[in-house]
């Protein structure tokens, strides 16, 4: 696959690869020497595996990997694909609930990409080891493998992107800012998060609703005693510009007489074990049945399960649960209580008493469980769910979107999920899963973002103020203040943790006045949004694609730019009242208190020290260049269309080009929705 | 108390303090009301709670709280004194191994310092319920509170050390590079490490010997198939110029025919349950009894127990485990079983299920078990224990420098516990307990540097590479370039982890040029180190303390002043080839490669990108002032003492004032070991 920019992509294959839905172009599967790689067979635990590996310069730089932990730079690290629902993103864990595998190398004489297409687990040995070679590993040895050369870091990610088919579009109010927490349970509730954001005049346009919504935490039902009438909640809260957006777990609760258990076990769509039966683990419901989301006729039941809710008036759900996150099955506690038992004979014996810690802790998502399991894509055809784990989630957002596309095809839904893989960009967006109430997952989030991005991800976000653990109202506020900028700016927290809504704290209306900046910024952001997703493009890079020359620039890992125009450096430190920044070029600061309190300082390239109150944050705008900023609003319907303060410096000779659009259809045009925008 | 300087303490005392050991100056009592400070009793969950309060305005700083999580700055977060035995040194982690309750308050109209001496749990709520206010929660109310104002943080800190006493004095030669492992089983394995070390010409002083020179982990013994002659074996090793260093743990094993435990048990030195028999709770050697460190005489046998290890010629030790930290106790595991046999009967629920985890991991430094034991401090008087608990490690390090001083009260010995209390700070250092290989975790040693200074531990340092987990070259690297100022400079490693010493990785030259400049160092390290010993000052200082009028220079967070001249910035961050640096005043940089290898480059006051490539690392000089680098050597006994190279800028006029003395005295006189070194 050649593009116009000189990019080559070409696609090696090993073994058998299984289909994963990722791509979109099918390439012919050359032959002959793979460029940049050394490829070699086998490894101690593995008789099967296949490994590429290049040698690194001291200065080769690793950008990729979408949602891992570190920094943008990925190199010092040994990751492992292999999608995991992991309550503690600290720096050496290797693998999180997604598995990007895509990786650009840049360095000073060659820049390339390569894609592992393999569900099953690769792992990127990328300096670990040694501080001078990459080595990747697929375990199965059964992938395609696509190796891309001859351009920019941006026409590599451009080129992948055009392989792996077009980032799904969300409907415009879903960049309206979301409250969420694990525990509403009622209408009465929502109604109070909503109460209580309006009179503060605190803008809000989505409440998400956990699990508690539920009858049992049972998919596709909810709770009468909370909600009576849902389509009629659903109603009154869109009079008041509100969305709900209820999640969906991955299992199914097998329990006779439910719905959903039941046409699924009659239909067939439930993973088996080898036996037959069906797999069964513990989850939120209790013991549940697992969907063969690979399975065109499975994904079809799923995605019609979704339609009561769409029929009551729901127009988004976020998916959870869906690495498949197993809590234990039957076997892994049996083997637990055996250990236990055995240990009671020992009593003193506490390594004994370690391992039986161990077994007990050792229950939640073992390899053991992954390797129970069974989906069959097509009849007759059976595939182990180890070799395929990471397409899981994946598969759940796709058999969703098409649910989505099924109830109606013109319209846009939201929907984001905690695990994917490369190809469910094209149908849905992603949170960043559990993190926690700490001033380094303002920072990991910002490192995320482009990785994620280059792999389609355009719609994301992380749970801002931090799900688990207890926020400070200083940790939020810098937390919202990145969240001004992420597509997804969604305020979540988790059970038993420190209430963390807006309104909860004694600055409330610092905590308003920076998310009345986002409402300002949604016409900009929305536009560079749909443009980066109708070209192929990114919303968020690393400096190092718009300034590959300058290596200071290069190895900036804590401010990124924005579409076409700007550059975000957000404070992540506690206690800071100001921070570095590096200009590549000549910029305008916007130091943000509010949409309507504002300084504008024009800045030389260069190292600056930027005085930044707590309530105060940085958006960066290149000279010669202008964004439009609208009065902002309580929610998007309110949002004005046009007369927009235009800050720029230098740019009463620039226009910038507006992507606006109905934010609902599903197949719009870039070029019918552009119009120009200058000052004055 | 009222110093020259203005500085004046007073003491306020609430219900019956228990003496702790933690001053040396007995203030009078004082009653009338207590300057800054809200006094309110009794919380929620304790009655006889005292609870201590100031409002804070938003520019306030406050310093202190030695070893704890975040930054030096301590505001933001709820930290709780509770020594406790903690794997995951993560930012919300309320308590580590330490109680360090001293506090200074930094504002714009008042500074301030408060030393709550109490042995219990002791809340710090500051800014964390409300960003406005601090509180301060004695959980038992009986405490000696010293409220501390009239000065400079400088002098408030120096007054509290007056207060505290004076500080160890560790031996000259333990300022050499230490290599320490878990793991380290036999002669034939230190003596490998010696050489492979000697083969390169890594400088090395030192071997730690953890728990695997024991025989079965039981203190003072060591077993015959790994160390056939002890005494041969250290002095074979001291020809080397090597000191071995073993590790000793608070618990002694419970059986019979033991000498320590048969001795304890009959001299009834071990703390008991209420009902008079011995509490006993497993830790590496199995079930454990736990010497009552707050008895004089089962300090005085404890001390004794290293008799014959000092005659067999080890001058130093580290002592562990002091918390104390308990696996387990027979009621602890009992209760566990129950809950899991309680399970198996409901195995479908999942709730249940965590809570059978819980109790398998709640079984480890149990509330239940601190409660279960008693203190005999004098005949008859009876403390439990978790009134107390942060004093244990602190009496361990007192029972063991009395023994040192029993055997020669003319010699220094190296001393240094994980466990501590202010008080400790008098007979040993301490070391920051088992980090992790993670690049935040050299910024938190950064962090915690100035806090521990401020109570007194100055011979302090943390796990170079870091203990848990897989450390990487450049990780290794860059830890070892802040481990050249850090007064106990350890690389030391976990089981199971990556072999991290220095002969391991591909660039050991790279790694031994870093430690050459530890060498180098050593004679102004030492002299710095024994003048703030001398004097009760701080070896590391928050930039705030010199330069107090600088608000850019108050709140930075990832640099600090080091002794009289110099200044200290390392990288702490992955794929960093450079850093900024504020310098608050025109200083000479001096860029380190090695000893001999180093660039001298002066730079005016401001903000400065200062290129550091992997192998090189930043010393800042303060202009006008020069200090003394030695050409280095492999141990510290080849260290010469004359033949300094000095750099310095505009320092033709200067002259430092070099401290040098025998190494091992123990009542050595500042003012008799200065001597002048100038430049040419």
């Amino acid at each position: 696959m050649s593009e116009k920019n000189a990019v080559t992509i070409r696609r090696f294959c090993f073994g058998e690869p299984v289909e994963t839905d990722a791509v979109v172009v099918q390439l012919p599967a050359e032959t002959g020497p793979i460029p940049y790689l050394q490829v070699t067979k086998g490894t101690e635990d593995a008789a099967d595996a296949i490994c590429f590996s290049f040698r690194m310069d001291s200065k080769d730089i690793l950008f990729g990997l979408g949602e891992t932990v570190r920094g943008q730079n990925k190199r010092g690290h040994r990751y492992v694909s292999w999608n995991t629902d992991e309550t503690m993103h600290v720096e050496d864990k290797a693998s999180l609930y997604a598995s990007h595998n895509l990786l650009l190398v840049f360095g000073r004489n060659r820049v390339f990409g390569l894609f592992l297409d393999d569900p099953g687990r690769v792992t990127w040995d990328l300096g670990y080891t040694r501080t001078d070679e990459a080595v990747m590993i697929s375990e199965s040895g059964n992938l395609n493998l696509y190796v891309a050369d001859g351009g920019s870091l941006t026409e590599l990610a451009r080129a992948f992107r055009r392989l792996t088919g077009r980032s799904y579009l969300p409907p415009y109010w879903s960049l309206g800012y979301i409250q969420s927490r694990w525990g509403y349970a009622s209408e009465e509730e929502v109604r109070r998060v909503v109460r209580e954001h309006r009179e503060r005049k605190i803008p809000l346009d989505s409440v998400c609703l956990d699990i508690d919504y539920m009858v049992h935490f049972k998919n596709f039902t909810w709770r009468r005693d909370g909600f009576p009438d849902l389509g009629a909640f659903v109603q009154e809260m869109r009079k008041e510009h509100i969305h709900l957006v209820p999640i969906i777990d991955a299992g199914i609760r097998t329990e006779e007489g439910y719905a959903p258990y039941d046409s699924g076990r009659e239909q067939g769509v439930f993973c088996r074990r080898e036996d037959g039966t069906l797999f069964e683990a513990a989850v939120w419901p209790g013991m549940c049945c697992f969907p063969d989301f690979l399975n065109r006729k499975a994904r079809e039941w799923f995605g019609a399960q979704y339609r009561p809710l769409l029929e009551a008036g729901l127009e988004g759900f976020w998916n959870d649960m869906n690495e498949p996150s197993l809590f234990f099955t039957e076997e892994g506690i049996r083997d637990a209580f055996r250990r236990a038992e055995e240990q009671q004979k020992h009593p003193e014996d506490y390594e004994g008493m370690w391992s039986t810690k161990n077994a007990f802790n050792g229950i939640q998502n073992s390899m053991a469980d992954y390797r129970q399991f069974y989906h069959e894509p097509e009849a007759g055809k059976r595939i182990r769910h180890d070799r395929v784990h990471n397409l899981y989630g994946a598969g759940m957002t796709r058999a969703t979107a098409e649910g989505f596309r099924a109830f109606d095809p013109n319209k846009r839904f939201l929907l984001f999920s905690r695990s994917s893989y490369i190809g469910a960009h094209r149908n849905g967006g992603i949170w960043m899963g559990d993190n926690i109430s700490w001033w380094s997952h303002i920072e990991l989030a910002l490192h995320m973002l482009p990785g994620l991005n280059m792999c389609g991800f355009l719609y994301c976000g992380c749970d801002l103020g931090g799900f688990g653990g207890n926020v400070t109202e200083d940790l939020l506020e810098r937390f919202l203040q990145l969240g001004v900028f992420l597509p997804l700016m969604r305020n979540h927290s988790a059970l038993h943790t420190r209430e963390q809504e807006a309104y909860r704290f004694s600055n409330v209306e610092t905590l308003r006045n920076t998310i009345t900046v986002r409402y300002a910024l949604i016409p900009y952001l929305y536009s560079e949004l749909m443009k980066a997703a109708l070209t192929d493009g990114m919303l968020y890079r690393p400096l190092a694609f718009d300034y590959p020359e300058d290596e200071r620039a290069c190895r900036v890992e804590d401010q990124l730019m924005l579409g076409g125009e700007c550059m975000i450096a957000p404070v992540y430190r506690q206690n800071a009242w100001g921070r570095m920044v590096y200009l590549p070029e000549d910029m305008l600061l916007v130091r943000f208190r509010s949409a309507a309190d504002y300084d504008l300082i024009p800045l030389e390239k260069g190292d600056h020290y930027i005085d930044l109150k707590p309530e105060e944050f940085p958006l960066f705008i290149r000279r010669g260049c202008l964004i439009p900023l609208s009065e902002g609003g309580e929610y998007t319907d309110m949002l004005p269309e046009t007369g927009f303060r235009t800050p720029g410096w230098d740019a009463e000779e620039a226009e910038y080009l507006l992507y606006t659009d109905d934010g609902i259809s599903t197949a719009p045009k870039l070029e019918d929705h552009l119009r120009k925008i200058r000052q004055g």
